[in-house]
């Protein structure tokens, strides 16, 4: 089984901290690749970036399905382009914060959601809704670390954000911790230990999910709203994402002359 | 005042159309610009086809606030782009599906929805939610015309909406219709007589609720979700759209070398 | 176009401040009429009072009707006889609540609201969910100063008003504030200086929504909830409001010999 | 204990039917008064009857406290002026719709509600809403038999009646029904048995819901939202609702001279 | 008429504790009995008590059904086994929460809920959702006393629970106060006389609301959800709950060797 | 890693085909065991059966947990006795209906679900809500086909069950499909081909997703709501569910003398 775990931004060292998380938990014969965008902003931390990310995260789905990945994990907390890559792909694709939250799900009542910037808690609280989980939502907290911070030499990061994990179950109730970013892949096993609740980080649970829906054989229908889009016209510096008419009826692949892709 | 009215898909058919229907409604004094992209799709029927299109409508706010715009209107019922346009604009941004829905619930207890193909209900559904009309919507309906053919000559498309629209008074127990597409902007009037409820077209709907905010002095807050997104490199294709650290002490607009706008 | 700005209590003062506020938003060509009920509680800080100042205000709207108003303001934030006075009227009628929550929610993701009296934060709750705001509303605040006091001279009201407003920008992470009060109306722009984010009156709010919905060609259905209420006996101190057989056919004006109407 | 069963319209007939029910499920001690306001409309069966009813249920209220009532049944599905009636009021008050809702899903899952006229069905949403029934109700279907021909000799009204309840049962899947109007108070037994699921009439529910609440000593708390409203100038037409100062220390009652009551 | 109230624990003294209250409510001609199960845990903490407090529970109900019992109460606050106890039973069923929470939203707008230990919080939660009641409840708060600690000699318990009572009505804005164990009904009018808000106790609430039920005729359908449970074979140690073939047809008794029924 | 799959009833031949459905998908070097309670009833198709199936499913975690099981699926639909399993084990505990709602709202945006009788639609309502997914569950078919029968030679019931998915796909518009009950388990492949959406069973679902959350390492927290129960007096019947003091510091498990487990 190949999973293509997308990176959104197109700073490497994160697709390559997030290709080690998610490789620690594929089953053996999963095939983790994990790949960055040629094109979008360095980090997602505004509406704006995040926008800007999903030509790049479609770029990678599309040259994902002409490699035979079977699913996708899209690994920035916003789960920028969701759908669209759903209309792209042949097999599941998950966001990262989908996947956090429904694991915290199964194994706590109600977690509480620790990010990075305070500007993007109105994103997380619309995916809170989005998956329906606003009753299971204790709360979300912003421990105002930029994303390119959070490893950074010599960083207090982890404990600031054990901090947040821990005022989120004192002060918010919650039986469960999610880790609003990507960057914090790695930070989740020691900060629940030090938190005493679960603490989920959604790549390694989009990656092991994924891994799931395809042993299911569960993907999106086929017709419907996520139907491959209809070939159509594609203007101006977005004409490399046209599909063209003749590629419809082979799949889902944009047209003949496909970006340049430079995964990991 | 300067009303920026951006066509999200780049058919000047349907920017001349929706320029028309939106000065109909504008206040002496108020100036609509109808605008087209110079990139993204032909039409808007998918999630990817949506996703392609937000670059576009950014380029178009970023060209305002050069020409000093005090209100947007992004005029595709799915509303793309409608944080990330709030964050680069000065002023209020509505997206036509949510003025739509707030002018519907104005003059009517429940709502339905008539839209075109069926694989946009997802987005209206999610629309509808986002904006707090879950229970005032009564039905989402698609006549399954695609937008470009709304218009084309000899085109059954009036009667068939029109037949929609009967269905969801009468079926859904609504007493208001809100038209799910920019491409209607000019059926409504004759609608509305035919089926006795209130018909909202959300191309007006927004421009007037738009010159209202501005009226107003309302505005996003500069601090928090809807702040100017900060300085940060952006790679390839989009390199365009970088804000540079410059710009930002003087406001929202990206960086020294703008993308060429191909406005109305 | 004629707008009939209803204050629902008979304080002449209040009138004409109310008044005051909503022809600095009204577009060229829009009259503002503001009036006062003949009958009714000298302010509304209690349910009581606010059931009672429903036959004023329906008197009132009664009147605007022989007169020709084309929409009506209902100037008090617990948007009292809103659905008997959409029975009463040709033209739309905005409650000043409605429209403040509106408009806060088309430039903020979430508002909170500023009120007078800690007794009337159960209808502005149950307000905010009639329009479907439970999501968007961040918190709902009473600083304790009875309508008539606003402004009083020597009055503190202002300096605290706008300290609650700061409170709920800090503490309820609201991103505009709806000031619950028509006696607020004057105080909105200076406050919203003070806080940094939008604040919302809903005098103002609701006569430029009004003006939108009547430019729109926006009104009630004639058929169904907001039909013209049926002629039928009214008993008592309240014979005045009965509707005659006769009127239905010609509109929906009460009977022969109407209240006299003492407006400003 | 003295329950007084308020008929919020001016139609004696509809005044001796309520009685007549509410009797049948008092408890011995209690004593049920059935009373008519001195004012108001013949029945209400709009927004616009409604609101003028609730200044005669007022009235009714304040001879009530005089006379010593322990609580109140306001017995119109509109519930009018429940919330003034609380703040008037030493004991419990409770409305028709409230009270058959509570009991409704204390019997069975989901309930369905058969009221009269469809331009009343906003309403009764409305306060499926307001009591948190959003999700235990299954349906609201209306008859379309004015309230005061229900119980016109020759009537097929209950036939009619029964045909809905039957519709409900089996097309919404309710396992309740829910009779939408006072005036069906006497049809609920033999329905019941028609339908084959419980059928629950407000003023018999509201009766013991009422007499429940006295015997357990509950009423509505003397400080916050339903105090006593505050003394305050009450003019024109509806000066007699004024409520003198001396008036609140010794308890809820209106001035000196009050209204003539012209109970049952 | 015949209230079987059902102490779902095996703590006589509880048993004891709960008729008496029951007891002072009951109307005259209707007699309480208070019974224990024969089986099952001391006291219920945890969901692994509570559902092994179900079975014993269903035997009462049987033991009532050959009784002739008109109605039962299950005093856990818990509200265990209630719809299995539907099934079971030929009259009403009312938990303790339930009954609470139905008669402090008909006196106030928003209820807090005091309960025994945090653990059970989830529960109560969990209830407050199924009854509809989640805008109503303002807050459930834990005093972490266990519940055979409520009536120890020279506990401190009434203070305790008074002063989270207090708080409730303060921090959270409260007009009502629910106590969440049967363990408490006894403390219930002291404290409402403390804090000046309605203070409601399930037990009392229960027995009152199953004696109006039964006078209002109401029982769970027959047939559909609460419909007799089919016979069917069960095994090992809970083979004595078994319900014989021959049952069914005479009502919802289970089998021919009853269990035997230690009723207090 | 050692995946107990808990059949609640105790027909050894649906736990024979449950086993065989899970080991399906279980992961190389994970084990799965199928287990049969030595009590409880022969199906679940009553809140009666169900309530006295958990005694059953306790006794198999509580032995599950001296053999070192890393997770447990419940293979009812209903869910039963979830929260108590939870409380009695060291590792993840799912729901097959918890597990299938949850994978559907990955492949699509609205599932809906086709069960077996009529009389256990509340309950799977009742866990739509629980899990967040009422927005998500676009309806609930019951095919009234008894548990028993789905297996029977000759049996109907594929083509029954088929045809009902296809209802739910084109009549609820739903775009994923859940399977009501474990015995359909081996069916999901041949109907998702049929009826061309993905089509979701619990037990293969539960079955990933257990392996998922302890490959995450994720289970509940060990305080709080699902701490193991504290150690208390179980009386009659039931007392070899008692947990002795002695059990808790060393584990979950109940106490010295464990009833016989007849697992598969």
């Amino acid at each position: 089984m190949l999973i293509r775990v997308i990176n959104p931004n197109t700073t490497r060292a994160m697709t390559d901290l997030i290709g080690r998380c998610a490789r620690v938990v594929a089953a053996p014969g999963t095939v983790v690749e994990a790949v960055t965008p040629s094109m979008g902003p360095a980090s997602i931390e505004s509406h704006y970036e995040e926008a800007l990310a999903v030509p790049g995260i479609l770029e990678q789905v599309a040259q994902g399905e002409r490699d035979g990945a079977d699913a996708y994990v899209l690994a920035c907390f916003g789960d920028p382009g969701l759908d669209a890559a759903r209309e792209l792909a042949t097999g599941p694709v998950l966001g990262i914060a989908e996947a956090a939250m429904h694991a915290a799900t199964m194994v706590g009542r109600r977690f509480s959601i620790v990010t990075t910037l305070g500007r993007t808690m109105g994103r997380a609280h619309e995916l809170v809704d989005r998956y329906g989980f606003r009753d299971a939502c204790a709360g979300v907290h912003a421990c105002e670390i930029p994303v390119l911070e959070l490893d950074a030499p010599g960083s207090r990061a982890e404990a600031i954000v054990t901090d947040y994990c821990r005022l989120a179950v004192e002060g918010d109730g919650a039986d469960a911790v999610v880790l609003g970013c990507a960057g914090m892949a790695d930070l989740c096993a020691r900060i629940s230990d030090a938190v005493g609740v679960p603490v989920v980080d959604g790549v390694t649970a989009a990656t092991t999910l994924a891994q799931s829906l395809v042993t299911l054989g569960l993907r999106p229908a086929v017709a419907g709203e996520y139907a491959t889009p209809p070939p159509k016209a594609m203007r101006g510096l977005l004409a490399p994402f046209e599909i063209a008419a003749a590629a419809v009826g082979g799949g889902p692949s944009p047209a003949a002359a496909p970006l340049v892709v430079t995964a990991d």
